[in-house]
C-alpha cells in the first residue's frame, strides 16, 4: 500500500488513495464530518458521510494520527482542489490531552512565554512550520553559494580553552574534567588559522554568549553562518561576496518559499541598484541631518539609529540593506585590520536590514608583526594566544570574512518580532527549556 | 590583473599567468631555482633562472606566501603538465619562524601528539588536507541525500537542562547564569519532538560525552549526523535508507575523491549485494564458530568482536559494513522499541564498518503508555521529561532514526589509526588545545 502525500492528491483524481497524517482540523456536522489532514507537505480534507466512520471520529481530537484511505474527487474549494471521498480511517496514535492552544489557527494567539513553553507543540503550527522552513533554506543557500566558489566546509570546536579577547568574559565556563574550559564565543581565531590551510572556508554552528541582555534581539546560544577567505584585494570583497549571497538568497525564496512569507505576512525584500555601503561618520551625519540624531562622533550606532538608517536607506537608496563601514578600532577585536589611510578607523563591516545588525565582518591582520604591536596596545597577553599566532609565522595571505546571525536573519526576514521566534528552542537568561 | 589556479596552468600555455599561494618546496640548484607553489586547489611548479628573481629565493623558506607571475611552458613532468618559466616573485608573507615539521613531505613522521600540538601548521599538509576534504563531502552528501527526500534541517539546542536517561552522568556542566546546565550528549529528544513538526528531520551538529574513556576510538566532542522519519513500518526502513545513503555516498566518493583516497592508501569500500543484516545472537555464533570467542548471550560486541565480524562479513558476504540488530532491551536506552516477537530485544541496530561501529539507530517507541510503562520499569522519574512526553500525548506516527559519528566514518574510510586524526581540533580528556 503506497503513501500519497497531501500536496500529491490532485494528481490521482478518480483513484482510491492512502494519506498518512494528523488530524488538523475536525468539523462534525451532524452526519458529515470534514477532516483536514496534515503531513510533512501540507493539508488535504476528507469527507466523512455517515456510518461507521463517522462514529469513529466521535471519539478523535486534533492531533490524532491517522491513516485514511478514501478516493480522490475533484473539488475546487478544498486544499490542492481534490478531496477525498468514502473514507476508511484508521487511528494510529491517539491524543491522551485536550491541547489548550489552537495550533491548527492561523493566529495562536498565545504571547511569546507560552509559545515558547509549549514549544514541542507549538512548532505544530503552519506559520511556526513556515518560519523553520525559511531558515533552513537560508542556510542550505549560504553552503551551496560557497561551495560553488571553493569554500570547504570546517567543524571548529565549541569547547576552548580561552576566550577571544577578554579571556573568558561573556563566555560560558564548562567544567572539562576538573579544569575550566569555555564554550566558543566565535570560530574567528580557528576559521582564520584554516585559511592557512583551504583559503576559503566556511562553518555553520551554534556559538555561546553568556551576555545578560534580555532583549528581543539576542539569544545566548545562536547559529553563525561564518565564512573566511584569503587572497583578497580587499574588505570591499567581503562585501561584495555577502551581497552576491543574498542576492541569491532573495531570488531562491522568491521562487519557492513566497506561500511561507504570506503566511508570514512578510515580504521578501528587493535590492534595487545593489546594497549601499557608507561610512559610520557618513551614516552618523545622514541621522544627525534625517533625523536630528547627535550622534557624530560616536563609536556605534544604537538600536533607534539602525532602524533610522534603515528606514532612511529603504527610501532613498531602494535597499533595505545597507553596509556601514570604518567602524572605530577601539570597538573592533584586535585582529581587525586599520584603515592604513584613515587612523583609527578599521577596514570592517556591519550590515544592516530593517532596523537591525545582521552581520559583522572585515579585512584582517595578516602580518605576525602587526599583531604583536597591536595586541601590546591593548595590553592583551600574546602567550594567551600562541597556537592562533604560530599560524602568522608561517605566511599567511591577506583575508577576511563575516559572520551572518542565523536567526537574525531569519527574524527579519520574516518580520519576527522577537529573535526567538526564529529559534526552535532558544536560550537565554531565563530560558533552558523546553 | 586576473589570478590563475594553480589546476588551472595547463590551459593557459604560452600565457602569463599570476599564481598566489604558499612556497610549498623550494629546490636551489646553483643559479636555477625550482619553486612548487600551493594553493586551495594544488600545486604548480615554477623555475626561477638566474639573476635578481633568484638571489630574492635566498632569503626565502617554505611557507612564505607569494605573488608569482611567469609564462606558462608545457612540461609533462610538472604536475598538471606545466610550469612557469621567467618569472617575478613577490613576497606577500615572509615566514618568521623556521618550520621543525616537514609539512611539504608525504609522510610527516611525527607522533599524533605532535601531530595534533601543532595542528594549524599540521593541517597544511596535504595528507591532512585530503582527510577533511573527504569528510566534508561525507557532511555533503548526507544533507543532499535527506534534501531530496524531503527531510528539513533543525538546528536544536546543545545547553540542556538534563540529559537523555541518567540524569547528567557522562555529560559536561556549564555555569549557565549561576544555574547547572548541560552540554547535549544527543538531539535524540529533540529530533523525536521535530518528527511531530515536520515528519522527517536532521542535523549535523557536534554533540558531547564527557566519557574518560582515552581510546582511539573516542573523542569528547564530536560531530553527530542524526536523521528521524515517521510514518515508518519497521525499523528495517531506517536501515534501508542508510545503505541507499552509502551507496551513494561511495559513487560521489569513487567519482571525485579517488586521488585523496590515494594519497591516504585507502580503498573506497565496494558494497557487492548490499549489507548485510544479523542479529545480535547470530553474529555472536559466528563468532564462536569462526573465531572461538565465547561470547553467546553477551549483551554487547567488545572491540575485537566487532573486528572479527566485518573481517568474517567483508571476506564471506562482500561487505565492509554489516547490521548489527536485536541489542538487548536493557543495553538500549529507553525510548527504544522492544521487538514484539521477540522478548528483551529491541529494533535497534549498529552499523559496524571496517571493525568499528560508525552509527547506533532503531526505531523508537511512539505511544505515551509505552513510555511511561518503560521508564517505571526502569526507576526512571517521568517529571525530568515532562517537555520530550509531552509530544506523546498529540499524537506520534511510528518513527525511528540513527546517528552517524562523522570521525568515525571518516577514520574508517581513510584507514587512519586513530579518530582523532578525523578531528581538525580533537578534545579529549587531556587536550583542550590547540
Amino acid at each position: 500500500m503506497k503513501r500519497t502525500l497531501t500536496t500529491q492528491i490532485n494528481k490521482e483524481i478518480g483513484k482510491e488513495v492512502t494519506l498518512f497524517g494528523w488530524i488538523h482540523k475536525l468539523r462534525k456536522m451532524g452526519g458529515i464530518s470534514f477532516l483536514v489532514l496534515r503531513d510533512r507537505n501540507g493539508l488535504a480534507q476528507a469527507v466523512i458521510d455517515g456510518g461507521e466512520e463517522n462514529d469513529k471520529l466521535k471519539e478523535l481530537t486534533t492531533e490524532t494520527v491517522v491513516k485514511i484511505t478514501g478516493k480522490v474527487v475533484k473539488e475546487e474549494r478544498a486544499p490542492h482542489g481534490a478531496e477525498l471521498h468514502d473514507c476508511k480511517i484508521e487511528i494510529i496514535s491517539p491524543v491522551k490531552e485536550d491541547i489548550s492552544i489552537a495550533i491548527n489557527k492561523k493566529e495562536m494567539n498565545v504571547n511569546i512565554d507560552t509559545l515558547l513553553d509549549n514549544r514541542p507543540i507549538t512548532l505544530r503550527n503552519p506559520k511556526q512550520r513556515a518560519i523553520f522552513e525559511v531558515q533552513s533554506a537560508i542556510t542550505d543557500e549560504f553552503r551551496k553559494f560557497l561551495e560553488k566558489r571553493d569554500f570547504t566546509e570546517i567543524n571548529t570546536p565549541k569547547i576552548v580553552s580561552s576566550g577571544l579577547e577578554t579571556g573568558g568574559a561573556e563566555m560560558f565556563t564548562i567544567d572539562y574534567f576538573k579544569k575550566k574550559a569555555y564554550l566558543s564565543q566565535s570560530p574567528q581565531m580557528y576559521k582564520q588559522i584554516m585559511v592557512g590551510v583551504y583559503e576559503r572556508v566556511f562553518e555553520t554552528a551554534y556559538i555561546y554568549r553568556a551576555e545578560k541582555h534580555n532583549t528581543s534581539r539576542h539569544i545566548n546560544e545562536y547559529v553563525s553562518l561564518d565564512l573566511e577567505m584569503g587572497f583578497i584585494d580587499s574588505y570591499e570583497e567581503i562585501m561584495d561576496l555577502e551581497a552576491e549571497f543574498l542576492g541569491g538568497l532573495l531570488k531562491k525564496l522568491e521562487e519557492n518559499y513566497s506561500e511561507e512569507f504570506g503566511m508570514l505576512s512578510s515580504e521578501i525584500p528587493v535590492i534595487k541598484k545593489g546594497i549601499p555601503r557608507m561610512k559610520l561618520s557618513e551614516a552618523q551625519e545622514i541621522l544627525e541631518k534625517e533625523y536630528g540624531e547627535k550622534c557624530v562622533g560616536e563609536p556605534d550606532l544604537e538600536p533607534k539609529h539602525e532602524k533610522q538608517i534603515c528606514e532612511y536607506t529603504a527610501k532613498q537608496l531602494g535597499s533595505e540593506f545597507v553596509f556601514i563601514t570604518h567602524y572605530p578600532s577601539k570597538k573592533r577585536p584586535f585582529y581587525t585590520m586599520d584603515d592604513p589611510k584613515i587612523p583609527k578607523e578599521t577596514l570592517s563591516f556591519d550590515l544592516l536590514f530593517r532596523g537591525l545588525e545582521i552581520t559583522t565582518g572585515g579585512q584582517r591582520i595578516h602580518l605576525y608583526e602587526e599583531y604583536l604591536e597591536k595586541m601590546k596596545s591593548r595590553g592583551m597577553n600574546t602567550k594567551d594566544f600562541e597556537d592562533y599566532l604560530s599560524v602568522f609565522k608561517y605566511g599567511m595571505p591577506p583575508h577576511g570574512g563575516l559572520a551572518i546571525g542565523l536567526e537574525r536573519i531569519t527574524a527579519r526576514l520574516l518580520n519576527l518580532d522577537n529573535i526567538r521566534e526564529a529559534s526552535l528552542f532558544p536560550r537565554d537568561i531565563n530560558r533552558l527549556r523546553p
